[in-house]
C-alpha cells in the first residue's frame, strides 16, 4: 500500500503550514509519495525577472522563459526546500522531476484554440512505475515536482493534480494504492457549506448539473474518479491540516 | 569501475559544448557519474534578481539569499537540463542534490576569519555511497548538483571539485574509481605551456614551489591527489573537449 498526496500552493506558500505539513507526512505510515504544486514564489520571482504570468484567453501559458522559471523554483527551490525539511526529521526524501529516471514522460500539449507553450500531458504508460516501487522498497520517498519531460530533451510544465493521478494510475498496477488531495477546504463541499463525506461518479454528474460543485472543484473530481476507475483503492480530498484524518477516512470527501 | 567526470561552468555556460559533451559522456562506456558546477547563468539571474555576488576578503560568500538563488539555478535548472537532454539520449540519467535520498552530508563551515555563510564542508562519511551504487547497478546514472544539505533542514553550496572528490572517495571503497577532472585548458601545463602527462605527490610540492603551477590549480590538484591517497584508481584533469582520450590516458595530466 502506499500513500499518494498532493499539496498546493496554499500550504508551500505559508512555511509555517508547510512545516507543521511536512511534520505530518513523516508521521504517515507505510510507502507515501508527496506531490507538490508551485506556488505564488514562482509568480514573485518572475515578476523580479521580467517573466510575468503570461494568459491566452483566460489560460495561463508556459513560454520558454515561464518553463526557465518553473524548472528552477519547482524542480529546484521549492523541491529541495522540501526535501531537506524532510531529511531534517528522519524521513529519507529524494526530489524528482518527471526528467529523472524518466519517472514521467509526457507530450508537449497539441496547439488547438490555444498554444498553452511548454505543458506536458502525461503520455499513456508514461509513468515510470517500477523505478519508483523499487525506490519505495529501499524505504527512499519520492518528492515529485510538477514538471515532465518529453524525451527529446525539453522539460514541461504540468498540473500537480494530474502528476498525482498519474502516478496513482500507474502503481495501482503494481500495489494498493491511496490517493489524497490536499486543498483549502476541509473537503467537497454541498450548498450549506458542510462537507460531503462521500461522492460516487453518478453523484458526480448530479452535482456538477445541480451547480453545487464549482468550476475550479471539477477538475480535481474529475482526477479522482478517473483515478478510481483505473484501480486506486480511495481518493480523498481535503484539508493538509487533518491529513491523519483525511487517510484514515474521518476526514475529507472520499471519491468512490 | 566507475567514471565520475566533473564538469564545470565554462561548458554549463555554452549551450553548443554542453550539447558536444553530453553526447561525448553518453557514450563513455560502463557505470558513471556527471557532477556539474555552476556558472555564469547564477550571476546573471542574481543580479536581475537583485541577490549580486557578495565578497569578504576576496572570498565569495553565501548568504541566505544567494543559497536560494543556487538552490534554484544548480538544483533546478542547470540540473534538469542536463537530465532531460542526457534522457533525450537514451541516458537514464537522475539529478540529484545532496539532499536527495541523504547523498551528501555536510556541515556548515565554522565561521573562523571569513563567514563563509550557507557553505558546506562534506562530513567524514557524509557520501552514501550505497544508494549511488544501488542507482548504478539499475543502470540511472547520477547527475549531481554543487548542492550538500545539513541533515536540519538547511541546503548548503559545496564545490563541485569537492563534491566529485568526496564521491569518488566514498565509492572506491565499494568499486573500482576512476575521476575525471574537465576544465577550460588541455591539462596541467608547464613553463612551456605543455601539458604535463603525470604528477605524483612529491612532483606536486616541487611544482607549486616552483610556481609551475598557479594559484587556481592548486586546490584542484590537492582534490586529486587526496583521492588518489584514499583509493581512487585514477584521477586526471584534463579538457572535455577530449573526454573519452581523457579517459582512455591519452590526454590530460594524470595524478598519481
Amino acid at each position: 500500500m502506499v500513500t499518494i498526496i498532493k499539496i498546493g500552493g496554499n500550504i508551500i506558500d505559508a512555511p509555517e503550514k508547510l512545516t507543521t505539513f511536512l511534520e505530518a507526512f513523516r508521521a504517515v505510515e507505510g510507502d507515501k509519495i508527496l506531490v507538490h504544486g508551485g506556488g505564488k514564489v514562482a509568480t514573485d520571482i518572475g515578476l523580479k525577472l521580467g517573466i510575468p504570468p503570461q494568459y491566452v484567453d483566460g489560460r495561463r501559458i508556459t513560454d520558454a522563459a515561464t518553463l526557465e522559471l518553473v524548472t528552477m523554483v519547482y524542480g529546484g527551490l521549492i523541491n529541495k526546500k522540501i526535501v531537506a525539511q524532510l531529511q531534517a526529521s528522519g524521513c529519507n526524501a529524494i526530489g524528482l522531476t518527471g526528467a529523472d529516471g524518466n519517472i514521467i514522460h509526457a507530450d508537449k500539449r497539441p496547439v488547438k484554440e490555444v498554444d498553452y507553450g511548454y505543458v506536458g500531458d502525461v503520455t499513456e504508460s508514461g509513468v515510470n512505475g517500477a523505478l519508483l516501487h523499487t525506490l519505495l522498497q529501499n524505504d527512499i520517498i519520492p518528492v515529485i515536482a510538477p514538471l515532465t519531460h518529453d524525451g527529446i530533451g525539453n522539460m514541461l510544465n504540468t498540473n500537480a493534480d494530474t502528476i498525482a493521478r498519474e502516478l496513482a494510475k500507474a502503481l495501482a498496477k503494481l500495489m494498493q494504492v491511496k490517493l489524497i488531495y490536499c486543498f483549502e477546504k476541509d473537503g467537497v463541499l454541498n450548498k450549506d457549506g458542510n462537507v460531503i463525506p462521500t461522492i460516487t461518479e453518478s453523484d458526480l454528474d448530479l452535482l456538477i448539473a445541480e451547480g453545487v460543485v464549482s468550476a475550479g472543484m471539477i477538475p480535481k473530481l474529475h482526477n479522482a474518479t478517473s483515478a478510481v476507475k483505473a484501480g486506486v483503492t480511495e481518493v480523498v480530498i481535503g484539508n493538509a491540516k487533518y491529513l491523519q484524518a483525511l487517510i484514515s477516512g474521518k476526514s475529507g470527501t472520499m471519491i468512490k
